[in-house]
Parts: structure tokens; C-alpha cells; sequence
């Protein structure tokens, strides 16, 4: 049976103040008054029935979660007492859904972009089904169709077609490229031979367990043992025992660039995902979700008044609150219930730092 | 008998979210936590006594100044139902004082200002009730000594000395010139001839009324018929009655150029007052008065945190509310309970034109 396992871990420190320590970005309504949960949700809600969609999520979010999304049953929820990186947990999902349904097939998809249009997104999911259904051994990634020469992405190197019989837009894979520079990164858009590694993945749970146990055998056996407890009163100990023990690794560096490279059983696929692929990881990325004014002014906020203002980013959650402006022109101005941030959006990768310096003069207070 | 009279009726919009139509610029608590209104009527302790001190000021203030000033009688409160400009309120409260008193003099002065040192505030001050004591019929007019050619103001050209026995410091005039041409405002400050024209006057306030009376006999007459009416039931009719129909001028061209140029009685003398004088009229001005961090940021802000940022303004009355900024440059931050304004201190003066572009879109729920 088909599952959907949602990745909604990250906090989303760029997007402060309006992402909180126990409010997470993808809770927060930033998308024409929806979360990026509820649109990661509702995309999958095309593909896979709603009580085989679950959240894996820090075990701190599970009532912003709930919140956000308060259609999600509780037992759907996948809380991790801490993070430990994709690799486990891609790991554990795989194992609980393994326990309830032996021929579990999961699309692992994430909470922080906003895709366009939803049709392209639910075809390609399907032909990636479509590719485990006819090769149980595939680990299929999803290719996002590169636009410019992004250089904070991984690049995927895609090789011949599949055979005939196979889902069109599938490939084999030649390998995986991390962050390149520019220059290469731009070779690898020219050559129309790369994608943009999306961080989104098919595959049967049997599959890559088996590769997890090849490649991270630890991990596998915490989250084998984990999910043994899952459904018993002691599920929440031998999470809070095993669980922080293990390494930080993404699943890409333990799982996928080893098989890529001959090391393991499985094959790598991948499927082109031909979408408007926007990453809402920072100010200037959400604005892009945002209408503008004449001014190329990207407003969310309820009262606001812009004089003699361009390319100005406001974004304002207090229904009672008036964001006023003169003569302004390329800013971030964002306002919370007790935070008002206002940068340059040239350093909008910055607020991430300003956040520690916040922290270090007032600890969890504004964070 | 010596009395003061503090001019209070301004608005100060580009000081504007912190000023309200309620809550003008004079009792904000900007300067070390105390109101422009509160530094006049303490610099004004240390010449006249506390009983002797009004204010003068719009009806719509009273409460705010009340508060700003509980120690003020109410019944030393001079409350103009609409503002008439200087002429009109000097009048009203020259015609008020002289039904107490046949021979006050007032020292009339402005709560616009912060001046430093206080202790040359009060010599001048005091000089000049020694110049209309020997000089009855002496309108004495104060002389900032200009450090530039500012634009904004008017000039005072000073003659020669008064005679021996009057006080040190005290001069003739020549003339009054109304806000000059850069050139000229520079030329002004090197002859060492002219003054900045303070707008604080002292004067007895029989002098003053014969003159208005004969320059402004409408002003006169109506002032005069209020002052009649003050300390009876019919004071508030009779206001509302005569006050809103006179003319708008100012005090410097209703009497003070007429009587340089020989028309009327009395004679025009300054007093020069060599002090620090700052007009709080705009947030860089304010600006002057804050304490300034290590990156030249002037701040006035319970909870702040600048990262990288240098040459800011930013101001907040919120106890509650943090203002995070990185990489900010020469901007202007206020917080109010319900305003953020956000500019750059280039556009400063233009926080009056944002205000009547708030007040068209928002009525006067913001202003």
C-alpha cells in the first residue's frame, strides 16, 4: 500500500521572528493564510488516502503541528525527541510503516516548498509509484527541472531513460553532485543533464531499510527497536534512549550517493518533476508567494501604508498594528505580536545570525 | 510681578507615530524620560514661581498636558478652543494676566526646545526682566547665538549695546529677516550681527496689549472681551464665540517687525541667550539628545538588539516589544503600541506628508 511520510523537522530560523522555537515555519500561515504543512498535506492528499499520510516532525512541534493541521490523527504523528537529520529519520518512518504493512511503499516529500502547479507534482509522485510498483529494488528521487545555476542545492546527474514499460520521465542515474560553484552550476543547467535534487523520495520501506542496515547499521537497529516499542507503553523511553544517540547524517550522504556509486542492492531512479519549485526558507523566497503593488512592494499585512516605497518585503501578523513607510526602499519589515525585525533584504540570509545574537542577549524569550 | 508663559500648542506630526492628535509632541516623555513640556516648566522654576507658570496650549491637550504636568494648576492652563497662531495666544494670555496683575510682565516661551546650559537660560532670563524693568516699554526678544546658516529660521540683526545700567547682553534691533537664502543665512553668521530669533519673548504685558491693539484691534478687542469673560460662567461661550474668527499670524509680524520699523511705541531690544539649542521637531533632531552606541545608533528602546547596524534612530515606548535589526543603515525606527514606522532618516521631514496619507486611508484611528 501506498503511504506519504511529510518531513516537516526544520524550524526555520531565516523566517524569524514570525518562525518561534515552538513555531516552526512550516505551521505558520505564509502562503495565502495556509501553512506550508497544510500544502504539503493537501498535495498529497491526491495521491494517498488521508489516513496513510503521516508528519515526522520534532516531538517539540507536535501541537503546532496538530494545530496546523488538526485533520491529522494523532497516531499519524512521528515525533522525534531530537533531530538527527534525514537519514534517520527517513529510517524510523520506514520501519513503523514496515510494521504495519509489509509491502509499504512511501513517498517521502517535504513542508518547505511551495509547488506549482499541484497536477505536475501528483503525476510525477505517480509515476514514481508506477516505477516501484514494476522494480522493487528503485529508490526513486524526484528531479526539479533547474531554472539557474542555484548554488546552494545538490544536483542530480541523470542518465539514460528507463526501459520501455517504465513510467515516462524516469532515468537511471549517473550520480550526485553537492553545492557547486557557479560556474559549474551553471554548466550543469546549459548541459540539460542535471536536476535539482528536491529531497523528496519513493521507495518501498523494505528497500531502503535493508540499505540502512548496509550502510548505517546502528541507525537501523535503533530505529528497528524503536518501532518494536512504537505501539507499547514504553515507545517514548526507548525513543529518549536510543534516539539522541544517533549520527547526524542526511540520507542522501549515508543512503543515496553510496548506492549510486555500486555500493549496496538497490538502484537509484529518478523522475523528472517539471514544477515551479520555490524554497520559503527566507524573506525575499516567501515574498516571491506574495502579491505586489505597484511599487514591486510584497505586502502580507493587514494594515500597512507605503509612501514613495519600492521592493519593500512587509509582513505583518497583528490584525490591529499599522506598518508605515516612507521613502523606503528594499527593506524587510516584519512584525509579530512582540517582535518587529527590520534588514536590508541583501541580508536576508543573515537574520538567521541575528537570531543567536538575540538569544545571547535574551535567551529563549524572542526566539 | 513676574510670570511665564510656556507656548504649547504645536502638534509636532513629524514626530509622528509617537505624537498624537491627543498626545502632542510637547508631552512625550523624549528627552531622558521627561517631556519637552516638563524641561520648560522646570527651567521656568528657577526664574518665576510655580503658582506664576501657565501654559498656554490647544483645549483638545488639556488632559495630556495635565498629565504630563500634574503639578500645574488647572487653573494656569490657557486652552485656545483652535489655534490662531502666536499674536492670538500672546494676546489671550497677556490680556488674562493683566486683569490679575496691572503690572505683570510675562516671559513668554516655547516647549520646542532643549537648551543646555539651563544656568544661561536663567541669566537671560533674568537679564531681560531687568531690561523691562528700567524699560517699560520694552519688548525683549531673545538671540540664540547661530552656529550655521540654518534656513528654517528667522534672524534677529542686533544694533548697538544698550545704554549703561541696563542689563549686559541686551542690544538694540534693527531689524528682523524671515528665514533667508543659504548664502545669505551664512553671511548672516559670519558678520557676528544676527541671532537665530528664538520665538521666546519677555515683555510687560500693558506694553504688549497697546501694541497689539494698535496693530491687531480686532485680536485686541476680542481678547480683551475674553478676559472679561474668563472667571465667570460665559468664559467657554465667549471663546468659542471670538477666538475661532481671528486671524492665523504670527506674534513676530502682528507687532514685533511693525514696531522695529518705528511704527508703534515701544521699542524692540534683544537679549542674547548663548546656549546649546536643540529644536525637537523632527527624529533626527530628537536624535541629538539620545545616547549613541558604539556604531553611532541612536536608541531610545526597552529591548533592542543591532547586529552590524550603524547610524540608526530607534525609538520604542514598548516595554514588551523587541526591535531586531542587521545590517541597517541610517534608518529611522519608532515602535508605538499600535505604529511601526520605518524610513530613512533622508526622508525625516517627510513623516508630515506619511501622516495625511495614513490619516486618508485610515481616518484618525492612527494620527
Amino acid at each position: 500500500m501506498e503511504y506519504a511520510v511529510i518531513m516537516a523537522g526544520g524550524s526555520g530560523t531565516r523566517l524569524w521572528p514570525m518562525s518561534r522555537t515552538n513555531r516552526p515555519k512550516q505551521v505558520l500561515p505564509l502562503v495565502e493564510g495556509k501553512s506550508l504543512l497544510q500544502l504539503s498535506y493537501e498535495r498529497m492528499l491526491g495521491v494517498v488516502a488521508p489516513e496513510r499520510i503521516f508528519v515526522s516532525t520534532a516531538r517539540a512541534y507536535a501541537e503546532a503541528v496538530f494545530a496546523a493541521l488538526p485533520q491529522l490523527p494523532r497516531e499519524n504523528l512521528i515525533g522525534e525527541p531530537v533531530g538527527r537529520d534525514t537519514a534517520n529519520a527517513v529510517g524510523l518512518s520506514a520501519a513503523l510503516l514496515l510494521k504495519r504493512d509489509p509491502d509499504a511503499v512511501a513517498a517521502v516529500v517535504t513542508a518547505d516548498h511551495v509547488i506549482r502547479p499541484v497536477s505536475r507534482f501528483h503525476e510525477a509522485v505517480r509515476a514514481a509509484f508506477g516505477v516501484v510498483g514494476k522494480r522493487p529494488d528503485a529508490l526513486v528521487t524526484f528531479g526539479i527541472v533547474p531554472t539557474h545555476g542555484h548554488t546552494g542545492l545538490g544536483y542530480i546527474h541523470k542518465g539514460e531513460p528507463m526501459d520501455a514499460g517504465t513510467a515516462n520521465g524516469a532515468y537511471h542515474v549517473l550520480g550526485f553532485k553537492e553545492k557547486p560553484d557557479k560556474a559549474t552550476a551553471d554548466r550543469y543547467v546549459e548541459s540539460a543533464r542535471y536536476y535539482w535534487n528536491s529531497g523528496m523520495f519513493v521507495w518501498r520501506c523494505d528497500t531502503v531499510l535493508n540499505e540502512l542496515q548496509r550502510h548505517l547499521p546502528e541507525s537501523h537497529k535503533a530505529v528497528s527497536r524503536i518501532a518494536d516499542a512504537w505501539n507499547t507503553p514504553a515507545r517514548q523511553q526507548v525513543l529518549d534512549e536510543l534516539y539522541p544517540s544517533l549520527p547526524r547524517i542526511s540520507v542522501d550522504f549515508a543512503i543515496l550517493e553510496p548506492v549510486s556509486q555500486g555500493k549496496g542492492k538497490a538502484q537509484i531512479v529518478t523522475v523528472e518533476m517539471p514544477v515551479e519549485w520555490l524554497d520559503i526558507g527566507s524573506w525575499p523566497a516567501l515574498s516571491e508567494t506574495l502579491a505586489s503593488d505597484d511599487h514591486d512592494n510584497a505586502v502580507a499585512c493587514p494594515l500597512c501604508v507605503l509612501m514613495d516605497s519600492d521592493d519593500n518585503i512587509v509582513v505583518s501578523d497583528d490584525p490591529q498594528r499599522l506598518i508605515a513607510a516612507v521613502g523606503l526602499s528594499d527593506m524587510i519589515v516584519v512584525s509579530t505580536k512582540d517582535v518587529t525585525l527590520v534588514c536590508p533584504k541583501t541580508e536576508a540570509q543573515r537574520v538567521k545570525d541575528l537570531v543567536e545574537r538575540v538569544k545571547e542577549k535574551y535567551g529563549d524569550r524572542f526566539v
